[in-house]
């Protein structure tokens, strides 16, 4: 039996589910929250549990909101002509960091993977191909990562829409401030075969 | 404005309260619990709140508990007559695991730092001199750890309790299985310093 309180113990086994904690991380939060931080571990738990009770999926593009459409699906000035499908959550908001696309999203939440029986459903797949076939969409951009898993689900996807919409792929290169010398073989590959010429301007997507 | 629910928002702001948590993190944390483990980190969160409504420091040693006293503290088959220092609850746990110690603890909850504002007062010192004045203390450990401020803490107890009770200090010196190569000169010095003669039985503490 520990020296520890049973509740205690309870805690740091309940902060191992968090990603990348093991039971010494855990420990070690624990006491942290409860003996340095005890008023923002409150707000915490709080903020948790009425996350858990509040937070669902946009019924449109699957990010995370508090009603049923969320701040982007409802928001007028963006591009609804566009969709951007990307894995996860992280995904989408680096894009959004850059300003650079005004559509609107897809959230896939994963990539496909039998092996997890993540197929196309757990995806929600059949929810972007109804959404193409009802809106007025005149082009996919598949932002799946370029990883085998990330790929995989663009492939699938770019075979079921390819024939009803313009489907496009975000560019793989040499990533700008990069020296040469530390870029991967697939990548110069991909950098080479999509060598554009010089001084022909190149289009930005809107 | 984030295109995510300001709730979440929050969530994640409250997550980089953990220790060694940075925003991004705390970004894949937030979503982690919420997406990948729901019903785990609903326990979570109640859990949390039930520690921090119940979960105090023992009367005595200051070691976490949900009554006045902890199980050690509580426990009448532990020697009564010696006390071990330690600096916080992951010591008093790593001494614990070997089971070589049997007596009671005082759990410091950290080191001298003037510069913190951590004096004694903060530490519980008062408490526990006033332990050793008024329980049949034989001997006072002080296994704080061999850093600068945990070296600084021990003189402190030292100089305080010295006159009124055997004081002793864990041993320092080259950790069992490794090589001398890696060892730090501070720690050769010590073990020079402290060497023991070979062939005689060293004492074990009870």
């Amino acid at each position: 039996m520990s020296v520890l309180p049973s509740a205690f113990v309870q805690l740091v086994e309940s902060l191992t589910i968090l990603p990348g904690i093991g039971p010494k991380s855990a420990q070690r939060m624990a006491i942290h929250l409860l003996m340095k931080k005890p008023q923002q571990a409150k707000v915490l738990a709080e903020t948790l549990a009425d996350n858990l009770d509040n937070i669902k999926h946009c019924t449109r593009c699957q990010l995370l909101c508090e009603t049923d459409l969320c701040r982007i699906c409802s928001d007028a000035n963006r591009d609804q002509h566009i969709i951007c499908v990307v894995e996860n959550i992280s995904d989408l908001l680096t894009l959004e960091q850059t300003g650079t696309f005004r559509g609107l999203y897809f959230v896939l939440m994963g990539s496909l993977s039998p092996i997890d029986r993540i197929g196309p459903e757990e995806l929600g797949i059949p929810g972007l191909l109804q959404r193409i076939q009802n809106e007025d969409i005149h082009e996919v951009i598949l932002a799946n990562n370029p990883t085998i898993e990330g790929e995989a689900t663009a492939h699938f996807l770019a075979s079921k829409i390819s024939k009803k919409v313009k489907v496009t792929r975000l560019a793989s290169g040499i990533p700008i401030g990069t020296e040469l010398t530390y870029v991967n073989d697939h990548t110069i590959h991909q950098a080479i075969a999509c060598r554009k010429e010089v001084n022909r301007p190149t289009e930005t997507v809107q």
